[in-house]
């Protein structure tokens, strides 16, 4: 069997994988897997049982991440690591994350079942991570944060929308929260970090490709806005009023126009008014609003831009206006060693010339890339459509994804061999002696 | 005593007794009291104290409202009703609804206490209406229209928040649902309608003057408004979005500016987005929508209006939208020589000319108008806020308030003794022969 036969039909197991991980949901209808819900510890029962079956052994660290481990030509060499996420966004597709978890323990599966990891001069750690998408406490990149060593012990304090602390959530996962920093792992543990993700955009289908590299990771940043003004009756005539949510209103419009202008991305996708009566005008109103950019300093001026719009239209309508940043994350440009293993793998797996976009979308890489070099593979995704149940992939798409993810990590092994990536020296060099 | 003595020593009480009522209270901090809820079966107990204490028999009827009743030179005479409502808005003031019920309880108590009811020629039947607000419910004036024979059995399916129905919230009260058109009167039994009300408008205020008249109650609509767009990730361009929260913040931007054209008023207190993720540009956007204006016309052509526009949006962001009428309530002329009444009464009170003002909220008196004519007395209250905690009204306005409601309830005695208002005419003609 040559490596794209295996691929296609590797391709039908990691969709029917990806189906069966979509009934493990805690919406009636849709998909939804949040950070350390019980929907969450059945997905890893699940995919620790293909990690088994593919020869590696398993785990769950101390941040709720489930690790699944294949060693190279001896025990305990340090780890390339492929991974994504395991969580979902509410209502969501079935590929966003959970597509390259899978693909990378089918490519971990094939390199065990023909032998080939035990010649290769590193261990493969297929990380599934908690949380990437937030959904439960506000916070991104969670799993991923606490692996590469950017934890923050604030974050236990949050809420999820039924009030139950994350440090509370931790100990119903059968976690301790006192001991999650012992999930951030030691640089001369592993030698860099493969993602494997659906694009989340457009531009593979407008060009009529499979596969692209990514260039960088572009920066982001979150934020809670709230709208203070005054409930009122609505008998109240306009001048005497303080209209939170017409002004709220105001402002999401002009996030939009703003963020259309300078060319990013920016979303308000939440939002609630207070008191909440029909007839009475909102006293305050909240809303989420994220901006993505190609570099920092365009999110920056995005931002800014945004908030001198807000404090305008807070004035005319007489209501104050605050925000609370929740989440920054710069741009990641990703490893150009690696991105070269990753674009070699794209044209050894479809004979054509391979390319990287700017990911707009933030990725569980971002984290990881305190700690390690990182590159990403994108396969096209429906109309680009992401964060929805339409999410959809081609199969064969899929395979030749998982053929390109392979060849790239045994062009890491060839970079290694040529000396264009150096092995990570451990700190406690008695153990070479 | 003098009539104004005794008004100004009740203001006391009353206000001390809305102070009462606002402990009765389903939030932490803040007022609000629903419909057929614990916290009004609490309320009910302590005004119909008050009522015992003032000589009236009481009885909560098949719609849930409470009912005093002071007979009048003999039992059994047609009555003249004193309502306003119990219940709240979410983050209520005091004195929306109540102080009109309390005031009625304390006019109708010293006309007991002084022997005046005794001759005269009808009952006093105070009403403390069970759903004027339709927080709970979603459709309002519940109360009054199960008095004035306007219910509709289909609102017995409308579920609250918590997704417990009418139904069964009718039987959580102690109260059978199949009965509640029982609660429906019969015109014969009575001559007709007052309600004491704060203004919940800044016009009294403006014009240095306590007390007026009600010419007209204005006609209001109700909708729930939809849009659908479709959920996809912040990175999708705009070009292929469908936004439906961006949609909806247009389309309250256009609410709050055609209704300032037109010189009415209108609001959007209620708002939600799903599926509501940080990163998730939102699928689908509801909120409320209320239009009021003096009449029916100009009601129906500002909803025209607005209608229009949120097709014209919905179409440049590619969403669709739909509206679902929840209620609504025709313009309602208040009844010329009850006016009259009212109005003797503010001059006999306060010795200066009385004067009419048309009333954007809506009042009980527009669903009880189905049975009897009606007027209603306003009071100034602070700065024209209400439905907000800050709600406030002069001890002195009170008092003067409370004289002029009696000296109304007996104008119309007096009426009635000039013929200019004729008794109801029983339709079991043999009860008076």
């Amino acid at each position: 069997m040559s490596a794209q036969q295996w691929a296609v039909k590797a391709s039908e197991t990691i969709l029917a994988r990806c189906d069966e991980l979509a009934g493990l949901t805690s919406m009636e209808h849709g998909i939804e897997r949040d950070y350390l819900s019980p929907q969450m510890a059945q997905a890893y029962r699940l995919v620790a049982d293909w990690m088994h079956q593919g020869g590696m052994s398993t785990h769950i660290d101390q941040a709720g991440n489930l690790v699944g481990r294949l060693e190279g030509r001896e025990p305990g060499l340090p780890a390339l690591v492929l991974g994504s996420h395991l969580d979902s966004v509410p209502d969501a597709g079935k590929y966003d994350g959970i597509l390259g978890v899978i693909i990378a323990v089918s490519v971990a599966t094939h390199l065990h079942d023909t032998g080939i990891s035990d010649t290769l001069p590193f261990a493969i750690e297929v990380l599934g991570f908690g949380d990437e998408e937030g959904a439960r406490f506000g916070a991104t990149l969670l799993g991923s944060y606490a692996f590469g060593g950017g934890w923050r012990d604030e974050w236990l304090d949050r809420r999820d929308a039924h009030g139950v602390t994350m440090r509370q959530a931790f100990r119903d996962f059968g976690l301790d929260p006192d001991n999650v920093h012992e999930a951030a792992r030691k640089r001369e543990d592993y030698i860099g970090y493969l993602e494997f993700h659906i694009e989340q955009g457009p531009i593979l289908e407008q060009r009529d490709r499979a596969l692209s590299s990514v260039t960088s990771i572009a920066a982001a940043s979150r934020y809670m806005v709230t709208v203070r003004g005054r409930s009122c009756h609505i008998a109240t005539p306009y001048d005497l009023r303080h209209d939170a949510l017409t002004a709220a209103a105001q402002i999401i419009e002009a996030v939009d126009a703003i963020s259309q202008e300078e060319g990013t991305r920016a979303n308000v996708g939440e939002i609630s008014a207070l008191p909440g009566g029909v007839n009475v005008i909102a006293g305050e109103a909240t809303f989420s609003l994220d901006v993505r950019a190609a570099d920092n300093a365009l999110r920056d001026k995005v931002f800014e831009r945004i908030w001198q719009a807000a404090d305008t239209i807070a004035a005319d309508r007489h209501v104050s206006v605050t925000h609370t940043r929740i989440h920054t994350a710069d741009a990641v440009r990703c490893d150009p060693t690696l991105r070269g293993c990753i674009e070699q793998g794209i044209e050894q797996a479809e004979g054509r010339e391979a390319f990287g976009l700017v990911s707009y979308p933030g990725h569980d890489g971002m984290a990881v890339a305190n700690l390690l070099p990182i590159a990403m593979l994108y396969v096209r995704c429906k109309g680009g459509i992401s964060h929805s149940p339409l999410e959809s992939v081609r199969a064969d798409d899929v395979a030749y994804g998982a053929d390109a993810f392979e060849h790239a990590v045994l062009n890491v092994a060839q970079a290694i061999q040529d000396g264009s990536i150096v092995m990570p020296t451990h700190e406690r060099e008695e153990v070479l002696a």
